[in-house]
């Protein structure tokens, strides 16, 4: 029987990070590839309790087929939250996704057309570029250096369906976005009529201070945000949200019902069971604590083994350094060395939606113990050193 | 600011079902409208039980990120479950997805283009038209009686992507197709080249009978294959499954990674504990003896309370009947009245892809204790008397 593809579906391709994590998998291989949160700070114990009292007081509800938007509680609880981090939105305007990844694809679905214009940051979220692709968009890059996109970028980028952004501690650059330079990119949005499709996924996960306000607290109804639970509590969950114009907002609930019909009201009970009073004000400093060490080894780690002329910054939070290389070394050329020494890194071309910058690698400093990241680095550091020799 | 649609967003519209539970969930309604399963049936304390234990004995796991295709020993519980039921596949054919409906919404995306035309019986789903729509393809409605769709309507139905078809009590019709026409269905769509996508949501819950095996069995390499946990556990669980051939299988994949990264592997993991040692086998017996029993109490109050003119037969299975209305009534324009005596049910127009029939309708009778099924058909034939008076 011959099945025809959908057009669309040449723009469907393999996840090259699945693929690398896959061979990483094999023992003796110390990966700092994968973005996998420390699974020892997931709050299991919390959770189980959690879980108990809501198959206890509301199980049929939470068992049942549920409303399309999401659990309202839980809605009230995001629109509360985020006001605290500078964001207005109304409970109506939040609706409850699977991870903050289905938000990418619910955008793409609503908002673009074979052929429309989608600028984006270089490098960005390799994530949101497979969910986009199959909308078949034509990716815009926007100019800028280590403190983020240019907002002149943002007004060569008028026409675009909008722009994707991802201000705090962004996968995988780990730059965060100053306020100055928020309040000049949104304004620089707004002149060129961009709309601007924010994605925090790692905004409480600083580790030295706490990131700016979000781009769509002035971005207004020119802005869609994205969030998610993953990174806060444990990404196996699959729970997220977006933050939608009023306007808009029936559209992607609607692409949302077709999708999934709604997100397990299971998952989003125990959620909001779990952190309804208050638990994530004691959680988030345990986490924040914990991978300020390892941010911190790494930070030390790369100042003790990379060879000259290797550029990176400290990340202020978020889970990855980002490695530029000097004399052209090809990343995506040196992994198969690097995985038979004993470590793998994700090659920085592949967050790339055009130009690609082959001397570039992502190291996630997240799932790895510290001793064990110094280790890994110091094989990278050596591995770097006979290449340039 | 102005944001730019997508064109398919056009094909995105308000679901009239969810708007009729919104009405209907005024007090002193008794609806027969949504399909929603019987609550008090949720197995919570086997549930309660199964999430105690993969917190306690892999948490880690359970909350962390997983692998696209699902978890493995469910995959093969699926496989294995499935060759039970006569339908032999390999565990790597096995998809996890969140509820049939997303597997829907995967083989849209990955062979729908603009103007494919798509064969579907009259009438279908409703959800799978919501779920295709924004592919936006051409519906083709497959012509045929109260027993099925006609073989031949497959072959004027050559050159379609795909023909969607429900054998198993079908939503909204309650049919059950024959073996004989089974068989017949799968050579005419192949000699036709028009693959078949198989949605079983309810094969599992017969009350007379166990159905015959499914189309895909004989179908082989043409056939798709959806299945669902709603049904005999919980909706809430949002847990699903597709079976693709083997050449297909990546490209879902690879749609199913853009559009969530994987299905939670808590829930997963909850469902495999649960069933992993026979539970369906006491359970599902039960949910039939239910089911039965208010299956027969709608029967009843039908040959007792509906008008002459009325047609519809018992459904062997699955949640629904479906009503005829004599002399061209108009279920949709009779509604509102029937909200006000105090009944809803679902105008059968909604399930119809083309040629809408306006004089027929879709009674639940899952949801609503068999007392208040005899009392609230008693109504809706009073007010069907009046009409037809």
């Amino acid at each position: 029987m011959d099945w025809t593809l959908a057009r669309r579906a040449e723009r469907l391709n393999p996840s090259t990070i699945r693929e690398i994590l896959k061979l990483t998998e094999r023992p003796g291989i110390v990966s700092l590839a994968g973005g996998l949160p420390a699974a020892e700070l997931f709050p299991v114990q919390a959770m189980a309790e959690a879980c108990a009292r809501v198959l206890r007081d509301t199980p049929r509800e939470a068992l049942q087929y549920a409303a399309s938007e999401g659990f309202g509680p839980l809605r009230d609880w995001v629109a509360a939250d985020l006001a605290r981090a500078g964001l207005r939105v109304d409970a109506q305007q939040v609706l409850i996704t699977a991870g903050s990844q289905q938000g990418l694809d619910l955008v793409g679905k609503v908002l673009l057309d074979p052929g429309s214009a989608v600028a984006v940051e270089a490098p960005t979220y390799l994530g949101a570029l497979q969910a986009f692709a199959p909308y078949e968009p034509d990716f815009v890059t926007l100019a800028g250096d280590d403190e983020g996109p240019r907002p002149q970028a943002l007004q060569a980028a008028r026409g675009a369906r909008f722009a994707y952004l991802l201000p705090n501690f962004q996968n995988p650059s780990g730059r965060c976005l100053s306020a100055e330079l928020r309040d000049a990119l949104v304004d620089a949005a707004a002149a060129a009529g961009v709309p601007i499709v924010e994605d925090n996924n790692y905004g409480e996960r600083w580790v030295d201070a706490p990131p700016p306000p979000p781009l769509a607290a002035r971005g207004g109804d020119g802005a869609i945000y994205l969030g998610s639970f993953s990174k806060v509590l444990a990404p196996g969950l699959r729970l997220g949200y977006l933050i939608a114009p009023k306007a808009l907002y029936p559209k992607l609930l609607q692409a949302k019902q077709a999708a999934d019909l709604h997100t397990p009201g299971f998952n989003q009970r125990i959620v909001h069971e779990l952190i309804r009073d208050g638990f994530l004000d004691e959680h988030l400093p345990k986490l924040r604590a914990h991978y300020r060490e390892r941010r911190d080894a790494m930070r030390d780690a790369l100042r003790a083994h990379l060879p000259p002329g290797c550029h990176w910054r400290t990340p202020a939070g978020g889970m990855f350094f980002w490695v530029e290389l000097p004399w052209g070394l090809d990343a995506t050329a040196l992994l198969p060395a690097a995985v038979d020494a004993g470590v793998a890194y994700v090659p920085g071309a592949t967050f790339f939606a055009g130009g690609e910058r082959h001397d570039t690698l992502r190291l996630s400093f997240v799932t790895v113990a510290p001793e064990r990241i110094e280790s890994a680095v110091a094989t990278l550091g050596r591995l770097l050193e006979e290449c340039l020799r």
